[in-house]
């Protein structure tokens, strides 16, 4: 079966022990990476129905659709899954800031040997 | 402490059970998302060290250099780590493909609905 979820055309997503998947976020203007989160089966159907990026929150234990709260969803222009079926990838607009810090990306630290430095 | 990980300038990565963190690799020139995998605190040190990504294989439960056999190593332009850092940004320059089926990308499937189509 690994041959077929590498090579094959049918959606078999490889969940963990946790019943999750990878969920990466792109903004399809920049290219630039937004976050990283995780989907079980319902969040991934509930993206690939309403075109938002849906996910599992494992401190929260439930289904969360992005911007639920805050109006900052991701619009999913495009889903792609990598080649063992453990990570989508999200090609999204944003309508607003992905982190919850209020930043534009999750991602706003550089790592140099073990100090962070915040970007432009 | 959960502030001082979100706002902090010091390393302090949030490793799970596990011991490992979720790294992404994508294409400084194309922006498109290469792969991605996980990484201990070991093969985070060495991809910081050395300039080429490193990553803990879970199915062989071992410490591995990105095209170690291959070739295809995935030159590390820029790293950045997320608001909880418990996944980490790899920008980097590809030497070759970095799908171990010969893909450039290990996401070469557009997911729509229950069927993969290839992507061109």
């Amino acid at each position: 079966m690994a041959d077929q979820r590498d090579t094959g055309l049918l959606l078999d997503p490889k969940y963990d022990a946790a019943g999750l998947i990878t969920a990466v976020a792109t903004d399809a203007a920049t290219g630039d990476l937004l976050m990283v989160a995780h989907m079980n089966a319902d969040a991934l159907a509930a993206t690939l129905a309403m075109g938002e990026a849906h996910f599992w929150s494992r401190s929260r234990a439930r289904l969360w659709k992005k911007g639920e709260t805050s109006g900052h969803v991701l619009r999913v222009r495009d889903v792609r899954i990598d080649c063992d079926q453990d990570s989508v990838w999200l090609i999204c607009d944003p309508a607003g800031p992905a982190c919850h810090t209020g930043a534009r990306s999750c991602f706003y630290r550089r790592v140099t040997g073990d100090a962070l430095s915040p970007l432009d």
